[in-house]
């Protein structure tokens, strides 16, 4: 077997030995009229990846399963369907590779909230196969989840913005972050970094919270006006009402206390969640949120007028990921998953690059 | 003593004996140039008089405690500077009756989030003075917390707009309820009647959530399409991202299966609260928000110009709440009280009335 079959995938066989990476080609959805085949030249390792074959998440997981959903690659193949996509022209897919394009949400461009979403690795199709991810050769994808990458973006760089980018970006833009509003960012990781980046594009009076006064610097440097250093007692006492939105990019809520940081949020303002944790969120009082009239909430990525709109705006304004290069094989898979569940000094997102060395020129 | 020094109150006097009233002149705060005295014809009896004299939200309350926020009366004196108001106006006062003007929030028409505000019972005022409610012959309130009552609309019923009617127009009103929005009350009571009321008033399409199949009559009678009862199995099923908004009356919330609500709220849509539990909220994981990416929050009353809306609509729209009256006496207010908490039967709220009977024409 291999293409266009199958794909050659760096796999998880167990989710005991989540860091160690099987070789072995795994089975492509059927090629369909609106699908695009892409040979991957490079994906982002988002959270979600180790949050996955950890089992945290679930421990349902279907295996041998191949992850990453940050995948940039060249289009080797079209659907008779396929519009505005050549050969060879560069693009890319994020987290979502199907949805039913029917349903209500899709006819409103809410195809993220679609009930019949497909998630681009570990997901069943109607026809049984399981979506694998961008850790492998090549990706099979539906057209409307496949986006040209405008020319001014580096590869390395922009793969990340697939997942972490548009799921900081969508609920920020939903939100209203621009000028003449207050955002903080709390936690500064792969999502975070890309929440300050965007927040600051948009033109917001952006600020960062986290827990370890190590990230002051690298917070100033990507824009933020302030650092808020939240393991200081009393923290919040002086920013009471002071933010229209607090995105949360921490995956460690379930130990924050909830209480100190609504006292941060302006009237009816948002708590906001894209970072998940393991745990439930702690327990609270429905009148937590009464002191300010506050929303608590969440968000699943973003549709594809907000990807199309985060990538113009990364290339408009060159911005630019901060990204750690890590070549594909058994042991840069390893490396990468191992280091982003130990939070070991990542800054702030890996993507795994060389992929013709590893899979030669797909064309 | 007595007035000008004091108010003639039923007061509760110990948590453990809750639903024992005693009459005694309590003192009022120091007289000053935005105050307005009004002597009180009629008292709505809300749930928060229930949850504060029981113990229920906090155990240290200041006692003796006269309860009552939901107060309609004749203005008897009035301060230098108090505009728009005139003796022997018919006026009302809600649930707060201070804060600071001063501030960002009140600079904003946020009164109701303001810091300093002062709640109309068992709040200290800046002098030390306790805040007493309406349960009593005089109340004195700040002018900015002091609204006149529209001549079309009974005092009776009027009462309870007070605070169960503000405190759910409110959020109906920033969250968008009108034309083309589907809204749903949970919990047909006090507040939810008033609920239905106003999101129909509105032109929202308006649905009742309720466990108890008694209620269906009822809820179509105020003006609701449909009832959706949520003690049968797979309830939510069909309303999957049915509605932009779930008001949540119900102070039951703690035992709720919070999943299956959110599931019924549309894209981006809110799960609002105003009833609150004695008890924590279940725990939920973050990921409860992302199917939908729906929000969850609560407010506090209302403010200013919302209370004059909607006493304007009532008045405009003929708008009628449910009220049974009572007696002001110690047994009235003592059947009132424990009606409410044991749940018994209340249509769907009670208004203490009779006062001048007890003490006598005040002018």
């Amino acid at each position: 077997m291999g293409y266009p079959d199958t794909t050659d995938a760096f796999a998880v066989t167990d989710i005991k030995k989540w860091s160690e990476f099987t070789r072995k080609d795994l089975p492509l959805k059927k090629f369909e009229e609106d699908d695009v085949d892409v040979a991957i030249d490079a994906c982002g390792v988002c959270a979600s990846d180790v949050h996955t074959i950890t089992g945290g998440w679930s421990e349902d997981i279907p295996l041998p399963l191949c992850v990453g959903h940050e995948v940039i690659g060249k289009v080797v193949k079209l659907g008779s369907k396929v519009k505005d996509l050549k050969i060879g022209d560069r693009v890319g897919v994020g987290a979502q590779i199907g949805a039913d394009l029917t349903c209500e949400n899709c006819k409103r461009d809410q195809e993220n909230y679609c009930p019949n979403a497909i998630d681009t690795y570990g997901a069943p199709y109607p026809d049984g196969t399981i979506a694998q991810g961008g850790y492998s050769s090549h990706i099979r994808a539906h057209q409307y989840f496949t986006f040209k990458i405008p020319d001014a973006l580096d590869t390395a760089l922009a793969a990340p913005m697939l997942c972490a980018g548009l799921t900081t970006f969508s609920p920020l833009k939903r939100l209203g972050a621009g000028k003449g509003k207050k955002v903080a960012i709390i936690g500064l990781g792969g999502l975070g970094h890309f929440g300050v980046l965007w927040s600051v594009a948009l033109g917001a009076e952006t600020y960062v919270m986290s827990h370890s006064a190590g990230k002051r610097d690298e917070a100033l440097k990507l824009g933020a006006k302030e650092f808020i250093l939240t393991s200081e007692k009393d923290w919040h006492k002086k920013y009471a009402f002071q933010f229209d939105i607090l995105l949360n990019c921490a995956d460690a809520t379930d130990r924050f206390k909830l209480e100190d940081y609504f006292s941060t949020i302006a009237v009816n303002g948002h708590f906001h969640m894209v970072g998940f944790p393991d745990k439930p969120l702690p327990q609270i009082m429905a009148q937590a949120f009464a002191p300010n009239g506050c929303y608590m909430g969440a968000s699943h990525i973003g549709n594809r007028p907000e990807m199309q709109e985060m990538l113009e705006l990364a290339a408009k304004q060159n911005i630019k990921s901060w990204v750690q290069t890590i070549d594909i094989s058994e042991k840069g898979c390893k490396e990468a998953v191992e280091r982003v569940y130990n939070n070991d000094n990542v800054r702030f997102r890996f993507t795994l690059i060389g992929y013709d060395k590893v899979f030669g020129k797909r064309a």
